[in-house]
């Protein structure tokens, strides 16, 4: 049973948690990490770790994208960012990381980057060109994933499928299976999805009832979260990580049973920065990860060091902070390999290098060997 | 029921929330931003959006209030601030800005600043003046509304509403029904109210009995909170705006049943920065909110980016720190105008500006296209 | 019935509460503060206001005694402390005051300046000298009240009384009412006290079985807390003020019934800064509080806004940081005075200053006219 | 019975407490400081303080392992640290102090001096070389305690406790009576125990069962905790201390029982800095605390202020920050000696130096004379 309290009279409130609040608890035999298996499986794809790339321009360059794939993982190109805007996107970029590190003292929440994000934004998509950036990709033989908006799903996912998409991923802030306006065509997602030769990934949710009915629509994937952080203080909107999980994969489990086996997978973005946090994550009943700031020091990222999320690019509302680089190279020290940030070697302590090894000691350390599994492992709150 | 612990033996004490301790949680169809309806009807008057303005000189100069009008909310003027005590308004509001800017490194707490503050409120109210001024305000065809303190409603209400008060705010840092005095003739506001010409807005109330006291007064609005934050530390005193706000609306279901279908519009003062912070006001059970240092960096504010509440005036006990410009800005940029903050379109990540386009989407992303139903929109609590 | 939680199995803790967690909740009408009564009567003396100096040479020098009194409350004088132990006081004081200022950037903790005060506290007190500078203060008709610790008072309190003290204050970090020692001789405080001919205000306790027995020994008034703060990190104690005032009111409640009508008096001594957190002590159950931190900075005090309590001055083990005087002082500015920290007017937004006068309201805005009552004023807490 | 809370439907999670999440309450009789007891019997060893030091180089040097004994409490010398890969001990330590210090600025988190820690420890163990060392120690008088890794405790057991080993420590972050590895020949704990003529303490754990699978192996001592700081960041794993400690102590009960009397000793391992630290992990349960951060500014550790656990040298996963020397000492002072952060006496105000004075104290104010007899001493929880 839920677990609510009273706010006000007769206004009543769940309790919700953050994967800050929560811990694993080992407490079976110890393993080695090397007996550790962190395949997903999903659809006809499988990847040798179970990351993908929020979809940014600010990590998802050509390079990125390749590279992901040769670490094992997924790069996700958003298909509204930049990639069919400009003819030179490393110039475009560039003129976004070159704002924050010119601001950096004077601009604490990015305001002139935003700026200068949205100008870059303003210009319109060229089929063609972002037709030809996909097919690049494709043709090196990495995995191929696009995102797409609710809003442009109809009008972009032909494009980009054709241009070489094998996974479509349909990523708003929030999306239900349904959306309602007044005066236009809604996006019936069910039919949508089913119109598609593609599988697809879908999100972000973060309730048992909109994840239920995403995962009656026929994606493969449901994404948990995505706007979380960046809705609280916009919206007031937040569903904490752990407790979304959660819930979502119990909307899994119900759904399963209906369906009598088709199993939903859920990528769990937002609140996750370390191994440990892509641990808890999976504790609570995650699939895989979509990583973000994580993955922007890495010496292939586009922004190089520079991070901001897709929905910062909005024309009147944009959310997400843009960070800045992380000051704390030693200057005659080059950034990590994206390989580094996800199998190591590492020297950072805290979790923010080798992230699939920290991934392979909590399981190991705990007594699991496979990720389905760890999902069942004891929890613990501290707050 | 309400929640209690036991602070000591024998001592109970009732847990209590703030606007920062619970989030909106969504789980319907989204919908579009643009279906959703702000609108705000008290009494005889209607307004765009649901947002007045605290009643302090750092916002409400003429100007301002004119603006807040064309932008489809209402700036409230201060009756016993500067505009009567003062020929040169913008002189002395100058005065303070500027003692300010001075000691911004050197003094914390603004005391100099303060102490100015109440140097200028020291001076006499000139009810010429202030009637000049108000009927210039009234003369531009803006809605207006005038604050006075419980002390000096019966002396400066007759004055203020002469002058073209159009709607009376009657405001101090704690309001009741009735203020008991020894040897001083007490204020009803009953009788009161129901002697004057114009609705009445009173408060701030933070708790069922007072606030349903106040309601029987004849009050056409209450405010909730507005010396919540202020009266912590200097008094001890807190009712976190959550459960205040959550309160006040169970008072008036309670009056809306006594009285068969009077409606008590419920005015959310205090922890109320963002959009987010708004729609949660509304989701606990606001019909508006009061917006204060939210306000302040406006071009036509009067403060240009200073900020105090009117309280922090208190010749002998003032409340309320006065705020310092954000330094934010870079140097080539113009402040933001009314209209950005309250309208967009924003370059800020944070919800600090296009205050009620983050409200549409608010709604919009929880399913809901008016504020009155939002009021039930499920919420969460997580600390 | 208590509150407890599992911290691990088997083992259980009580949940507690500091001042800051709880807020007083006005329900009544409003008053006037000119009606509030804050006058203190313990045993045959009357203050006009229920507030003690904390016990340290950094306040109460004899010029601070003596404006204590004027300004009606009472200023506390530490036995074990310079007075009786250097010839010239200011100049012993001026030495930690100036190594505090001296070291401010380089010795966060205070430790050098600990240093200087142990060796001030390692001269011998002299009898005589001591003597002679209470009947000073006695002399000019304030009421004099000493503080020795239990381990000296034996051989201090006779010494003390015939110099002049009306009260006596046997304070130390923890105290109870029999003292167990292998080899020594205890103190038992019910035969020493009660072969006293002043009354005793003792402490500090913190549960109501302790209290409970430290009532039975005679004293008049039992102080709360004193050590609460500076014993967490060092010894691992603690009970906030919030759960320890309220138990040990369930104490007093307890003893009046079981004496048929002794009354004694609690003092709250600790988490106490602002006006606010005086009237929560009291609020709470306390009858007087004990101030420190928030006198320092009057111009009367002996270390000029340095600050330090008795216990720092231990020869193996202080406690309590040495805090340096608050540099937000305008250049030109004078300190202010102890009647502007008590009665006012304050420049002060947050109740540092006019701290009677913040009394005063915060009753006043509950509906109350004496402190009695105001111990059953309504609470929440909010965390 | 435990209590859980539902972090999201159908998952639930054990709530949980840190050492700063408690408190003790003292109750009783006050005593004497003299007359408290904290020796520490561990099989055959005495000791006069329940003081271990964790396994690290950047306090082990022979001088301090020496001073440990001298002070009377052990230190522990880790086995695969710098001991017998280096010839010129000194200098080693010195590379990774003096990058430190270099770095300070630049690099938060120590990734520079971690990787300088990682390319020391890429030198082989000189088996001789280690012998040597840990014999002079042995030669001293002394009692040696020396820590392996349980992954190489067959190999290196046999050599350490033939170079003069009194007591061995089998430590890694987490550990099981036995460890599951295919392929490898696992460690049985058990039979791996009962072969060595030396006591053995093992850990750590951080559960009830585990601890009670380690007890059955035939250890003299279970480490609690030991990696729980460290592994949150980096592997999401964390048993707050309290919880660990009080959940460990049950299962020795638990033990005792089952075997009819055979005591197996529980040591502290984590969120252990002060002297109040170390008083509340033994009312929590504990007989024994291993210190860390708390004895690296002593004169005579080999780190000279600078400190890392043993962990952070992981060749591809390093956990736990370097952390640098404490910037707070004034220039012309020395730093404070082993003795002086055991015994005092201090003037440090927050229980970081004279810790076992600081232990005694709490003892007396709780009216305890006996380590064994604190572990039923009140406690409470303020959060």
């Amino acid at each position: 049973m839920r677990d609510y309290v009273e706010i006000g009279i007769g206004r009543e409130a769940r309790r919700t948690y953050h994967l800050s609040d929560i811990a694993i608890v080992p407490s079976r035999r110890t393993r080695s990490s090397q007996d550790v298996d962190t395949t997903w499986h999903i659809d006809a794809y499988t990847f040798e770790i179970p990351v993908m790339s929020h979809p940014t321009d600010a990590l998802a360059g050509p390079e990125f994208v390749m590279e992901m794939d040769r670490q094992g993982g997924l790069g996700v190109i958003n298909a509204e960012g930049l990639w069919g805007r400009h003819e030179d996107l490393d110039a475009a970029v560039a003129q976004v990381v070159d704002t924050v590190t010119d601001d950096a003292s004077l601009d604490f929440t990015g305001a002139k980057a935003i700026a200068r994000l949205q100008q870059l934004h303003a210009a319109p998509i060229d089929f063609d060109l972002l037709t030809d950036r996909i097919g690049q990709v494709r043709a090196s033989g990495a995995t191929v994933a696009v995102r797409v908006s609710p809003q442009r799903a109809r009008e972009l996912a032909p494009v980009v499928i054709k241009a070489g998409a094998e996974l479509l991923v349909i990523q708003g802030t929030m999306i239900s299976a349904e959306h309602v306006a007044t005066g236009g065509e809604p996006l019936n997602l069910k039919e949508f999805i089913g119109s598609l030769e593609v599988p697809v990934i879908a999100g972000g949710v973060a309730d048992y009832t909109t994840a239920m009915h995403l995962m009656r629509t026929g994606a493969a994937g449901v994404i948990v979260g995505g706007g979380t952080n960046t809705n609280h203080y916009a919206l007031g909107l937040e569903v904490p990580m752990a407790t979304a999980i959660a819930d979502v994969a119990s909307a899994r489990r119900e759904y399963l049973d209906e369906t009598g086996g088709r199993y939903v997978h859920i990528i769990a973005d937002g609140e996750i920065e370390t191994s440990g946090d892509v641990a808890k994550a999976i504790a609570c009943g995650a699939d895989a990860v979509m990583l973000g700031t994580t993955l922007a020091p890495a010496a292939e990222a586009a922004g190089k060091g520079t991070y901001w999320p897709a929905v910062a690019a909005h024309p009147r509302f944009p959310r997400g902070r843009i960070e800045a680089p992380q000051t704390d190279l030693v200057e005659d020290e080059a950034a990590p390999t994206l390989e580094t940030i996800l199998h190591g070697p590492s020297t950072e302590p805290f979790g923010n290098q080798n992230i699939v090894g920290g991934l392979r000691r909590a399981l190991a350390k705990c007594g699991y060997t496979d990720l389905k599994a760890f999902q069942k492992v004891g929890l613990s709150v501290s707050r």
